[in-house]
Parts: structure tokens; C-alpha cells; sequence
């Protein structure tokens, strides 16, 4: 089998076969074809795109070109969450208790990442204590017993899709459906997963600009799943404007303990509650997306699900108490306002941009050595359709410095106040298949 | 300029600017540029095509990558000409004293280069004492006195298009026109010739099989030369068997000793007519095609075109007598004659498995270390559409050793004979805008 010749069969429009497939991707992490002929095949790939059959094959030889998570002593369904990535994405951190209140457990491996926050552990760390250095040993026991806990990513997993990923970025061949879902999906598997749930994001402040391609992209990821056995679900939601109030690491666990006590943002309870509801379902808590969200409602209410909260912080070393005194979370030296110049209708936030203002305090990262501020970030007053008068508050800067010039001007250039009242479709479409 | 937005460009299909074909042609000459950029771009050219203009502006690039040869030394208009390459193609040797007994310069730089038959100097070298190891002082020297001399390659000519080369043929992107065409055109250029004659051979024994892309490549060359201000013209000829008689180094010679005394194969006088003409007009010793392909008939036939192959032979050390008494050129120890086993009609000759039978006994090169043998090779006694009975001669072998079995085996299976009395069209499209 020659490397040229499968270039040429996709070029040409031809199907690659799984040997094909899997001599390419083994000879690529093996280092024996070379990248100049990978990315002669990547942009094939661009041009001629994959059938579903390949690109469940692509994600698999990706799976095992490294090492696999064995979650098989742990019991039940585990159902992993992935989402495209946005502004102020708080969801994990209210799905993780919310879903296991339900029974179904959630065993999550976590990074820390680069983005205009943190990770999820990163977060998590902004609760005194907790820490995500167990053993795999306790990592099965918690769960097993409690339903839900977080360890920090080990192991060589899918050497492949990072070799690819990095040659993508410099080659042009980043925005190809087949390269993004089988990459994704990959990294899902091998953490384990046995059924996946897809926040794919679309709008301004997401990678898929528009709708037409999230959806796309979803409906990939949910083929390939169902494809290679693993139950996938998606939905495409807005990321026109930040999610919830809260941009910042210790900002948005302090969102996500009033959304667990049901005092949460409205989109950010919606996107919970759906996604919480596909992750219930594929994880046989519950027989229709309906009755799952009638369950989680019922377990937010009754104080199940912040319980689950506490102990889970409690089981990894975390001060629970700050569910009741989110003071003893991190806390900036100090508070701005920022004030509308102009009355009318918030009629945009640029969700991206917001983002890089937070990121600016110092809430996020730009390379892996660079450190987090936990306690600063951003908590937005207003949001898109809300009524502003001149010199209402639309944001509050929690720094660590004085000088903040630079930020309130960034949020000022990104709040569009004008005469219209939009409306902004969180939910905009439900993917079971 | 980023390479990365240069490949994402010409992915989305829009066109690429002077400066940008510049940028990536100069780093990729220089290294700075990696092979799996470039090959990335080069699949999106394969995908997206390049315009007219592009193409002329990556040719100009390739040349200006190396030296440039200085021919303004010679006097008059120096017509090169190029052929897509086939089998048994002895035009170069006729062409050349043909072209310049009307006195047009014929300043020919060439190579050895690898294939079923040598080089057109491994071709001259048949010659006892024949040899282009000249200064460029006596190779001018001789043009501007006698219209023709043959010198060897020198200089660093379009290192840009060796190094493309090199990594197309690896990475599947060989196959596409504006890539073909700028990379002939961009040799002959550097090479320093002031116009260009094109033959663009199709069928079995071709690199374009089809007629179809032959024209389009034709078009492609003759567009580039004169965007770039070389006048060009092309003809489409037929490479479904071989040209001529002889497939061999001294039985080309032979051969075209032969054709410059009015005695050698037809198609083989056809085609120098044809291209001698265009040569001709290009070279300004002719108005049109018909008046300089009734001059080139008339050195034919009153022996001037002769004459002028034994002042070149002589002018470069050759033994000129060979013009009248071609045994003085190698002899094969060996001859064996190829029997029809049946009768019938000569329906087809496969070019290419015929020329690799040549190669075979010794005429050609796989690897530039490579002896090449000068007196061995094949002459057909046959070609299609030949009347043949059982036992008649098909071909003759030239063998210096007396193993030639599978030779002829090769021969036998690659003549097919049966009911249809097919007609090859030599010419068939003749280009010149």
C-alpha cells in the first residue's frame, strides 16, 4: 500500500478503505509517511469530504493510534458531554452534579486548556481544596458510589489527531466537517466514553459562524457515535452573546451553584436542562427528553442536585461551604461598573470579543506556562433584548488592577445599543439522530 | 504574507496575486517554505485551477528561482522546441539542421536525461567524435555562422520547479495543467529561448492519454509563452505507436539521415514538416505555414538540409562521412527478426510496452549511473494499418547479446493484429494562438 496512491483514490473522489485509512493514520503517528503527503491528502480530504463509513473509520484508527480510558469498572452508561467551545461556558460545572443526581454517573477527565478562561479544573480549583490528583482506583470508587468526579487527563491519548490538528492549523485544512467531527470525536472515545452528548455552538462568538454549518458538523458527530456504537445526541445552540452573567473562573462556579439552587441565568438553566435531559436519557435515567427534564427540574427544587454539588467538591478535598458563602470563593481587589453612554436596546454583545476582555484581566490563557487569575472576570448586567437607560450598569469588571481603561472601553466597543428589541434563539435545534 | 493565507486563498478559489506566487516560490526555494505547505497548495491549484495570469506569473517565478542562459549573443530569433515525450521520437535530430538551412538559429541546450531511448546528445554521440563539451564563446561563435550547434546543460536552471517536481510526484499532484504547463514552459524560458515550438503528444504511448487534455495543455503552454512575451505555437500529434521506424540511439541517427534526404518514414516527415514549419514562421523566415513547410521541402530536395547536418556533425567533432555511409555509426552484433505468428491487419502497436522492449536491450536509462548502449534498439518493419501474413516481419531486434526472448515475446504481445484496417491521424490539431 502506497501513500500516493491513496492520496490519488480521494483526490479522484474514491472511498478509502479502513486498511487505507489505517495505514495512513498508524504510518502518519508512526512517523513513517511524512507530512507532506498528509497534507496533500487533508486537503483531498477538503475538496472531496469523507462518507460516513470513513469517517467512523478515520475516528477510530485515530482512537487506536494511542492509549484508551477503561471505564468498565464503573457502573452504569457514562455519558460525556463535549461542547464547541464559547464564552462564559459554565455548563459542565452545573451538568456534572445535576446529571449524577439523577443517577447516572458522570466520570469526567478534564484539561486545563488555553481560552479566554479556564478549564474545568481550573474552575474547580477556585473552590479552596479541591484537587483532581487521585488514583484511577478512587476515581472508580467515588463514582461508583457518589456518581460523579473529575480527574486531571493522563495517558497518551489519540497521538494521531494531535499530530494532525497542529499540521491543519498551518496547512489550510482546519475547516473540513469530516477533519473536525472525527477529531472530536476521537478524543471523546478514548477518554471513554459509552455515549456522548454535542453542545455545538454557532454565532458570533463560536468556531461554526453559522447555523447551517453547525449543524452539519453535529449531525457528522452524531453519525459517526451511533456509527462506532456509542449513543450521540446533539444540539446547536446560540452563542450570539455570552452565556449566562458570568465570565471568569471563580465568577462562574458562583453561577453555577445559583443554577443549581434554580436562581440561575435563564439561558444558562435552558442549555442545562436540555443537554442535562440528553444525557439522562442516554444514560437510561429516563425514556423521553420530556420526563428528563421534569426529573431535573424536580431534583434542582428539592435541593438534590446542590447537595450532589457539595459532596462532590467535599469527595476531592473541596470546602463545600462555599455553596452557602460563595464569599469564600477568590474574590478581586476591585469593582467597576461599566455604563451605557446611550439609552435604548441592547441589540448585540459581541461574544468573542467579551471574552478577550476578560481574558485581558487575566482570566484566561494564552500558552500553557502563563498562570490564572481565578478571581477576576467579567459579570454582565444587561444582555441582548434587555431595555438600558444612559448610565445603567452593563457590566461589572472584577480586577486585580486599577487600571482597567482598556477593558471597559473593549466592553463599551462591543455592547450595540440601539431601537431594536432582539431576541436571541438559545436552543436552535435538538439532534437525537 | 503568511503561506497559511496563501493556501486558505487559493483553497477558497480566489486568485493569487504576483507577489504572493513570488512569496511562495522564493521560500520554497530558499527552505524557509515547508514541503507540507506547498503541498498543500499545490492539491488546492490540482482542485481549483489558476488563471491565465497566474499561471504566467508562477512560470516567471520558477525561472527567475535559477540562472537564466544569455542567448542575446546569437543573432536572430532562437526558437526552442519541446516534446511531451514518446517513443522513437527523432524529430530534435531532424529538426535542427532542417530549421536552420532556412537560417533560423537553432542554439540548442540539452540533456541526457532517462527513458526508453537516450538524450538528443546521447543520440549524437552514435557520431564517431561528436561532442558538445564547446565553450558558450565557440557554441555562439558557430550559431551565428553556421544556424545550429547542441551544447551541454549547465547553470542552475529553475531549481523552484525541480525541487515542485520532486514533491508532486510523491504527493499525488502531478496531473494538473496549470502545474504541467508552468513547469515545461518555465525550462524553456530559463533555457533562453525568444519563441517556442510545442509538440504535444496524446495516446497510448503519451503522458495524456487523451486528446482532450493534450489540447487543454497545449493551450495552456502557447497562453503562458505569450503572456510572458515568447511567441508560441503547438500541434497536437499522435503517440498511439511509435514515431518512425527506429527506436534505438544510432538507428535514429540513421534514421534521420534518412528523413533530411526525403527518404525517411512518413509520419516521422510529416511531423518535422509540421513543426519545422511553425519553427519557421516563429523564426521569421516564413509568412506562413504552407510557404515555410514548401521551403523546408525544397532544403529536402535540392540537399541543403543534408549538407547542413554534416557542417553540424563536423563543427562539433563528428565524423560526417556517417551521412553517407551509416555503418560507420555502432552496429549491433545481433540482429533476430520478429515473425507474425498470425495474418491479418496491424491494429495497434502499445507505444510504451515497445519502447520499455527497446530499453530493455540496453538503448535506454533508469538511472543517470546508467550506460546506455547506442547501437541496440528495435526497427518496425510494420505499423498499424499494415497488411501482414503469417511469418511476415514485424520488427527487427538489435541486440548485442543473443538472449532475446522475452524481447520478442514482449514485441508479439504488443503488436495486435486482427480484421480492422485502423488509420492513425498524426496531426491532429495544430495551434498557434
Amino acid at each position: 500500500m502506497r501513500m500516493v496512491d491513496i492520496i490519488a483514490k480521494k483526490r479522484d473522489g474514491g472511498e478509502l478503505s479502513k486498511e487505507e485509512i489505517e495505514h495512513f493514520i498508524n504510518g502518519y503517528t508512526d512517523g513513517d509517511i511524512p507530512d507532506y503527503q498528509v497534507s496533500s491528502l487533508l486537503m483531498s480530504i477538503f475538496f472531496n469530504d469523507m462518507t460516513q463509513e470513513e469517517r467512523a473509520n478515520l475516528t477510530m484508527a485515530m482512537v487506536k493510534s494511542g492509549d484508551e480510558i477503561d471505564l468498565s469498572a464503573i457502573e452504569g452508561v457514562k455519558v460525556d458531554k463535549h461542547s464547541t467551545g464559547g464564552v462564559g461556558d459554565t455548563t459542565t460545572l452545573v451538568l456534572a452534579p445535576l446529571v449524577a443526581a439523577l443517577d447516572v454517573p458522570v466520570a469526567k477527565m478534564s484539561g486545563r486548556g488555553l481560552g479566554h478562561t479556564g478549564g474545568t479544573i481550573d474552575k474547580l480549583e477556585a473552590v479552596d481544596g479541591f484537587h483532581v490528583e487521585i488514583t484511577e482506583q478512587q476515581f472508580t470508587d467515588i463514582v461508583n458510589r457518589d456518581k460523579v468526579a473529575v480527574i486531571g487527563q493522563s495517558g497518551n491519548l489519540t497521538p494521531a489527531d494531535k499530530k494532525l490538528y497542529a499540521l491543519r492549523d498551518v496547512t489550510a485544512t482546519v475547516n473540513s466537517i469530516p477533519l473536525i467531527a472525527s477529531s472530536i470525536m476521537s478524543k471523546k472515545i478514548a477518554a471513554g466514553a459509552d455515549a456522548i452528548v454535542l453542545d455545538v455552538k454557532t454565532g458570533d462568538g463560536a468556531f461554526m459562524k453559522n447555523e447551517e454549518d453547525a449543524v452539519e458538523l453535529a449531525r457528522a458527530m452524531v453519525s459517526i457515535g451511533n456509527n462506532v456504537g456509542r449513543n450521540t445526541m446533539a444540539i446547536i445552540s446560540s452563542m450570539s452573546e455570552p452565556l449566562g452573567y458570568a465570565i471568569g473562573n471563580a465568577l462562574e462556579v458562583k453561577e453555577a451553584i445559583d443554577t443549581l439552587k434554580g436562581e440561575g441565568p435563564e439561558d444558562l438553566t435552558a442549555l442545562c436542562l436540555e443537554l442535562g435531559a440528553q444525557m439522562a436519557v442516554l444514560g437510561g435515567a429516563a425514556e423521553s427528553l420530556d420526563e428528563a427534564k421534569d426529573k431535573l427540574r424536580a431534583v434542582i427544587d428539592n435541593g438534590e442536585a446542590l447537595e450532589k454539588f457539595r459532596v462532590f467538591l467535599k469527595n476531592q478535598g473541596g470546602d463545600a461551604s462555599v455553596v452557602d458563602d460563595p464569599f469564600k470563593l477568590p474574590q478581586a481587589k476591585y469593582l467597576f461598573e461599566v455604563k451605557a453612554e446611550e439609552s435604548g436596546f441592547v441589540e448585540e454583545i459581541a461574544a468573542e470579543e467579551i471574552g478577550i476582555a476578560s481574558a485581558m484581566l487575566g482570566a484566561g490563557r494564552q500558552t500553557k506556562e502563563d498562570e490564572i487569575d481565578l478571581a477576576v472576570g467579567l459579570v454582565l448586567k444587561k444582555k441582548v433584548g434587555d431595555r438600558v437607560e444612559q448610565g445603567d450598569t452593563l457590566a461589572v469588571i472584577h480586577s486585580n488592577s486599577e487600571d482597567i481603561k482598556e477593558v471597559e472601553q473593549k466592553i463599551l466597543d462591543n455592547y450595540r445599543i440601539g431601537s431594536r428589541e432582539n431576541k436571541i434563539e438559545l436552543i436552535k435545534q435538538v439532534i437525537t439522530e
